[in-house]
């Protein structure tokens, strides 16, 4: 079933990359007059949504990322327009000649059809898709079940505003069965250029490791916070209720705290009251305990998974080669920080945490496309291959060489050249 | 048993990542002496691995492909030689600045520990190595069977390199275990960044398909040469000769040519002649059987796969639009070659063929670590994630952002932001 979407999207594509960026720019604005027009019709489908979500007892955390507002969609009407002001990343490249004569030029292009399977958010069915046409790519969109009033909305308002504009509507198709089976399809497409999985740790996990298609890991941020025996203890605590509070169900929140043994009786006190107010639960180890009578006794679980919730572990570490092991151990390679005054002890945890973004006297909440400057994001990647942190347009894109000769040729035989 | 080998790389390659490029730079130079000076001894063990191959019927291309000799082990030494005097790929990179002052600066860092499955060719125990230790990296490789002698030589002198200039031998180690369950053990080896399969196409199929860890498609190169009806026949024979000879056996050689209608009579004819010498095979299409009596029908399979061979698949098109839609259908999207004079054709068929180099009046030889001026080559990747074409330092290697700050927090409850 899915093989006819895909020969679509590719034949749609190649219409879509061969536009200029003034035409994919005029696009996106006006996709974004026309979420602001038939904002009502969205929410009401939306409504939907919640309500039948709220009957199935979908939990919190879920609803939530699932519900659109005015305010919202305003805000993501404003992200369409300003994603078109930003420099597009297709046609730029590097030019390089050989001794031979012949150029070479490396531009780059787009990937051609992206899947993206995701959950909960309808958010991305506008935010994804608005940087797959950017770059020139068409997408094959496989939302939640739970989402899939509001996604056809928004795709059926995508298709429209394509077809005004004389472009092919098939440049965005939504997937409608949202069954496990028309995800596994999806895995093993073969054609499909990348498939994006966005959502819980088990979904991105299944992906990766079914998968047949070319896949890109996003999003599983067990991030830390390491407070440093020179730490500024008042930037800590801003750090660590930044990192915290304020959507606490979202890859960039803190889930560790790791405290320097020489300061815990300065910083304990002080982070138990900072984040008192919002009803924060502690894990922690024996030392922490005997600091926090409330707190509870951390297990293995809860060094290595997410809470994406105002829960946080805290472990005092004898320094920083102790805090760098736990990181390393448990971390996911998504945003680690420090918090210090000392000049070595910093250079030394950049230079040694392996992590998309590390971060020094700062909060692990910069890890985000729009904060990141990219105008909006995909997904931010833990991998290492092709892009790693927060996915803008350039990783919707790849390269292709092209080579201007005037008939070059080896001289037979004298190449040392062996390609396999 | 792979794991083992994996943590002692794991632990070696950290001692790696914090040495200057000069260290290792020397190291290489140093390798480079040592080869040359225990030549003997690597073409003994080389000798034995023919011999053993020979006896067990190894076709020839293969045998080819596995034979050193002085004059190699000569370019191997002198190619370590050049590769330690091209830029350092590490430590490089982009820095910005956000609006609230905190400083990202993007920089390149190894991937960590790479692994190689490959065949025959034992250059690629010099060559792979030599690029993985310059980008920072430490490496397992999986050499083929026949030639087990000439890596364990060779692996052994880079240890032997590494301890004498007080670094850990474990930054390469040989995987002595031949057979397909070490190979599929290498796939499933969590942890391992990064898997590159170099061989035949079955080989790296099985690989991308089963891995589960990250994998670089290397090689399949279906590569065509496209004759308009306004190439410069002169120059369109060479180009065709140059892609045919000198090494059929290797992914960036010509295995079909496409033959604009209005200059088949101008072309068949010389182009029959040009390869003569070199017992080349022809198969082709009806329009060509009508004008070389000795050719062969073309099969399916004909366009469809390599011949690494002295064998070239022909077929007459009617222009641009059919011979692009057949490099559509059976390319792999390695190299591709127009020869013409005419600008509109040229532009169009660079713009409009997908593959990782487009030729226009060049030979698809370029295709090629060395002739790019990468210094070597890990393998020529297939995929658009990452790295596309020839792979040299870069491609072992990621990103990671260091973001400087002074405190930087987001407004509580004023980001639009929200990562998955």
């Amino acid at each position: 079933m899915l093989n006819s979407l895909l020969q679509k999207a590719q034949l749609s594509q190649a219409v879509l990359a061969a536009l200029s960026s003034e035409r994919r720019n005029h696009l996106l604005i006006a996709m974004a007059d026309q979420v602001e027009a038939h904002s009502d019709a969205i929410l009401k489908a939306n409504q939907n949504d919640v309500d039948r979500a709220r009957q199935d007892g979908l939990d919190g955390p879920r609803l939530a990322r699932l519900g659109l507002s005015q305010s919202k969609l305003k805000t993501f009407a404003t992200g369409l327009r300003e994603l078109a002001q930003i420099q597009d990343p297709l046609g730029r490249g590097d030019r390089w000649t050989l001794a031979n004569g012949l150029i070479l030029d490396r531009v780059r292009v787009p990937l051609g059809v992206i899947g993206l399977i995701y959950e909960s958010r309808p958010g991305v069915t506008l935010e994804a898709t608005a940087l797959a046409l950017k770059s020139g790519n068409a997408i094959l969109l496989k939302g939640g079940r739970e989402a899939l009033s509001t996604n056809q909305e928004l795709v059926e308002l995508w298709r429209s505003t394509l077809a005004h504009r004389g472009l092919p509507q098939d440049l965005v198709q939504l997937i409608s069965d949202t069954t496990r089976t028309a995800a596994r399809e999806l895995m093993h497409l073969t054609g499909l250029d990348l498939l994006i999985p966005r959502g819980g740790a088990s979904l991105i996990r299944t992906v990766a490791d079914e998968a047949t298609v070319p896949v890109i890991e996003t999003g599983v941020g067990n991030c830390h916070l390491y407070v440093d025996q020179h730490a500024d203890i008042e930037m800590a605590l801003n750090i660590l209720l930044d990192g915290k509070i304020g959507n606490p169900s979202v890859c960039n929140a803190l889930e560790t705290v790791l405290i320097n043994q020489a300061i815990v009786d300065a910083f304990i006190p002080r982070a138990v009251e900072t984040l008192k107010p919002y009803g924060v639960i502690w894990h922690g180890d024996q030392d922490v305990l005997a600091r926090i009578p409330e707190a509870i006794a951390a297990q293995e679980s809860d060094w290595a998974d997410e809470y994406l919730d105002v829960q946080i572990a805290a472990k005092v570490v004898s320094g920083l080669d102790q805090a760098l092991e736990h990181i390393q151990r448990y971390g996911t390679r998504h945003s680690e920080s420090i918090v210090t005054e000392h000049y070595p002890t910093g250079h030394e945890f950049l230079s040694r945490v392996d992590a998309a973004v590390v971060y020094w006297n700062a909060s692990t909440r910069f890890s985000d496309g729009h904060e990141f400057g990219f105008g909006a994001e995909v997904g931010i990647s833990t991998q290492k291959l092709h892009v790693r942190g927060p996915m803008g347009l350039e990783a919707l894109t790849t390269w292709k060489t092209l080579a201007y000769g005037t008939g070059q040729t080896r001289d037979l035989g004298t190449s040392n050249s062996s390609p396999a």
